[in-house]
């Protein structure tokens, strides 16, 4: 592992401000949208980051984590590793800028993350599942050089993320609820800090699916826990096997609790967001609607973040299937 | 016929500031996205109107044509003839403001239309293609009362369709070319009289499907006429059997003029904007980028207009189907 681990730190309004100047060509302002679903439900709102040019997130903190580098840092280039988003970002804001990116990549990604990875020239590793979370833990893998862009764990990532936050309270200043996929707990940790900072009473939930709710343990126990039992499936972009300690850290002053939705319930909800909002979202960016859906939300207005459409289109089209 | 139809006169830049103004309670603000197609192709973005409120542009002049009826004829309620999005938009509009919608619906529309139209309570007249073209010419069908909103011949509903341009050249001030569908003339009469209010020199092209193009022979012949030969297909939202004198009169000052694609461009124009913009696109929806993917525009940089969204499911599925 590094010996040089940066201190985790809260983030700072100013810092977030500067990082959405410095993405501002790269990044898309993505819409707030109103989705009404009738009696019963909250006001709604999603944050279209499925609408980004990588189709997710996770371009934002790439893009940011790339225009910080040294002129040396940029000769020797970047690498990270990733189940599909965040290196399609890394290797999308490494093209703009013109410098080399290494993806280790999750072999269960989807076809069409690795595709856009390998058309933005990245150059790809693929290692099993076990193997990429033990490397995101150690922070090194063979074959890998330039400087590493951790996929979560990297303070000047996630204040990249953190640029949606000021977006959507913008855009929505009474936002009562923002709810947020958690994987590896950059984004939750982003938009929660955000938004707190902008709206200190506003309320930060994340959500996981069933088959891989490693948050809700450690919220539960108080302290980052391993997901016993944990299994793959659709939801590829959210869901870790394990809570980092570092992101304990980073997520718990600004999470308020976390919600689990059953793989059938995101299901539903990708349905929803193509019938209603004419939008394609994966698993992971359908996990905040599938909680408003199965009523786990009472107060809105409610921000539901889409936060990436990168499925295989043969697995959304089952998932919309109604014959 | 109604005995006193208005007289035709070009839309003036602060009626349709106006305009914005009243509507923007209902109506969304659509993204400027850019999508990114490569070397040999222009600089482009698309206008998403597919995540309006109805999944359709129409709602923006639907919603300013009901602000502005007095209070008697908003008692006595509105009604259209419309293959869908038009009677969608109306529908919603007129829900919004608590006043009765009837729709005298083409028997084609797609399911989807129809059931949201219904789930809005507009009261529903279905009738075939041919009637329905007839009775818009005439403005009047068995059945209906209240103000009769023209589909596409109505002077404050295209400048509510007209906010669309001010928000395009806001977001791109260097837009040289916009492309839009050509199906009643409403859309492109609307956007083409914002641009060139704000930027004279802008280019404004109509697109028409290869079965239903009879802008393109209006502007070859020098005057409206109707499309010998014309089919139904998938692109249900634009192509009429003819272009109306009325509406000849209102494009012509503001279109430079007109492109076609086949059916299969159209397809691929979908499949394009489900791969890498994660939207779902209806046929006349994905007419602009067609057009610009079979290299018929080189002046970028170039607005796409994806007019709406409105597609049954199944066929988008079977649409971006590539096995």
């Amino acid at each position: 592992m590094s010996d040089h681990l940066e201190a985790i730190r809260p983030l700072e309004l100013h810092e977030i401000e500067l990082a959405r100047a410095r993405i501002a060509g790269t990044v898309s302002r993505t819409p707030l949208i109103p989705l009404n679903l009738g009696l019963g439900f909250p006001e709604i709102y999603l944050k279209l980051e499925n609408l980004q040019p990588t189709s997710a997130y996770k371009l934002r903190g790439a893009a940011n984590a790339i225009a910080m580098l040294s002129d040396k840092e940029r000769r020797d280039g970047v690498w990270t590793i990733s189940a599909g988003n965040a290196g399609h970002g890394l290797a999308y804001a490494a093209r703009a800028a013109g410098i080399p990116c290494t993806v280790v990549v999750i072999e269960t990604a989807p076809v069409a993350k690795i595709e856009r990875m390998k058309a933005l020239g990245a150059q790809l590793i693929p290692i099993p599942y076990d193997a990429a979370w033990r490397a995101m833990e150690l922070r090194e893998y063979p074959g890998t050089k330039g400087t590493f862009v951790h996929p979560f764990d990297d303070h000047n990532f996630i204040v990249g993320h953190a640029t949606m936050g000021l977006e959507i309270l913008e855009d929505l200043p009474n936002a009562a609820t923002v709810l947020t996929a958690i994987g590896g707990g950059g984004l939750i940790t982003a938009v929660g800090s955000a938004a707190k900072l902008i709206q200190p009473s506003i309320r930060v939930l994340g959500v996981e699916p069933e088959t891989a709710a490693p948050a809700k343990v450690s919220f539960e126990s108080g302290s980052p826990q391993a997901f016993p039992g944990w299994t793959s499936s659709f939801v590829d972009g959210a869901g870790g096997k394990s809570i980092f300690p570092r992101m304990w850290d980073r997520m718990t002053p600004v999470v308020d609790g976390t919600l689990v939705v059953t793989l059938d319930e995101v299901r539903i909800a990708i349905q929803m967001l193509a019938d209603k909002s004419r939008v394609i979202a994966e698993g992971a960016g359908a996990l905040p609607l599938a909680a408003i859906m199965a009523g786990q939300v009472k107060d809105g207005p409610v921000v539901a973040v889409v936060s990436g459409g990168n499925i295989d289109l043969d697995v959304f089209c089952a998932c919309i299937d109604r014959r």
